[in-house]
């Protein structure tokens, strides 16, 4: 097998933390690609790569093309590459969030590369703990992701669209709505002048446990132990917060439901 | 200052894990009580205390007492160790939720101990990252529990009964309903055949984030981008499961909100 050669469209969380990992692994990217030149570039010349802001001029020597845009920007920019689709170069996403199907009708040789982890740019990614999941249409193309996916991570799952949809709705789930938990408890430490930071112990706690446990059998908290005395203590406190009273409400009655 | 001589009344997940941590930073803890007399045993052996099943009968030899029971069954232990109380010995409890006035008209030189983490008896507790909040009726009792909490973890707090609610209240939402989103998550994953160990390094990174930066530039998802595609269809996709849609409209909302 010929190495991949890589062509990365977009410089964002998830493009610059896959193109520094790609680098770092020694995999050679040839082009980077943003719509803002200087960000571009922010990121091509930590990686050795050449920059460009200009999809109708992007390099036709890659044979692997990452699209790491925004979820609605995906079919638009397939579209901008459709000159470079001969069948063999092969086109893939990196969204948890859209269908390959994107693609049909557009390219003929495409695929999902989707590393699911919360990205920020300002952090480094640890990638041997990002799954990254794969897919593609044509099977012989599976062999190409799935090669370059156990070169950044040791952990590759072969996910199709069905799967990462789910997958994908149970993130959110378990890290945006969590997340929002963690700035509710912020917010309500803040207006009442406590340290937030005696929390922050608690909370890597909850997330270390699951880790080695099912969840189900880690819940604790007034809710599981039908402590009616302290929800309505709590409840009491809450009037001044009424939206974070109602949410209380809710996932305190979904607790005892489950 | 004297020793403290430390009893420990209640071998449950938090006496379990604080009598292990007083024994091995070299604490001597003179006796374990339990109602259940199996259980005093098995954590006095691991920490050479006696073990005692009849408050009645506890130890008088010691300075300090730790009533480490169910939040509900504070008071009544209060009063069973008031032949005890000669306004030289301290009484603290270690409940998150219990207001230190439990002990009021009870005992005389009372306080609270709270170690601000979640603890199972099956899982070394890392104290040397646990808050220990602590509070004291009388100034002069202050320092024996500041001192004492010094020498099993560097993060010491003084906490007040207001603050100590608001931080209860505030735990349940980083805590208990994190643990629950965690487990929606998995349960979907279950039910739908998806290998939930794909998100766990997702949950320990959204944990992680949070110790470094304000939760509320951590947000991300659909809800925070208002991409009402996404929404839309992570809701039809939930048609299966009516519960979890109602927490993932009202989670929604609210991310949208703030």
């Amino acid at each position: 097998m010929k190495n991949t050669k890589i062509v990365l469209i977009g410089a964002g969380n998830v493009g610059t933390q896959l193109g520094r990992r790609f680098h770092e692994v020694g995999l050679s990217v040839l082009e980077v690609f943003s719509q803002k030149k200087k960000k571009a570039k922010l990121l091509a010349q930590q990686i050795g790569a050449s920059a460009s802001n200009d999809l109708s001029k992007i390099s036709s020597k890659g044979t692997l093309y990452i699209i790491a845009v925004h979820d609605d920007a995906i079919a638009e920019v397939a579209k901008q590459l459709k000159h470079l689709d001969n069948g063999k170069r092969l086109f893939v996403h990196t969204s948890g969030a859209t269908p390959s199907t994107v693609f049909k009708g557009i390219l003929k040789n495409y695929g999902v590369f989707y590393p699911l982890q919360t990205f920020s740019i300002s952090r480094k990614a640890d990638f041997s703990n990002i799954p990254i999941c794969i897919d593609t249409k044509r099977k012989k193309a599976f062999s190409i992701v799935e090669k370059l996916a156990h070169q950044i991570s040791p952990k590759v799952y072969s996910i199709n669209d069905a799967q990462r949809a789910i997958l994908h709705v149970a993130a959110v789930f378990v890290n945006n709505f969590s997340n929002h938990l963690f700035y509710i408890g912020e917010n309500i430490c803040e207006k009442e002048r406590v340290d937030f930071d005696i929390l922050k112990p608690l909370i890597q706690e909850t997330a270390a446990k699951i880790q080695a446990k099912p969840a189900h059998l880690m819940q604790t908290g007034p809710a599981i132990r039908g402590d009616e005395a302290t929800i309505k203590r709590h409840l009491n406190f809450l009037e001044n917060y009424p939206a974070y009273q109602e949410l209380y409400k809710m996932l305190t009655q979904s607790i005892m439901e489950f």
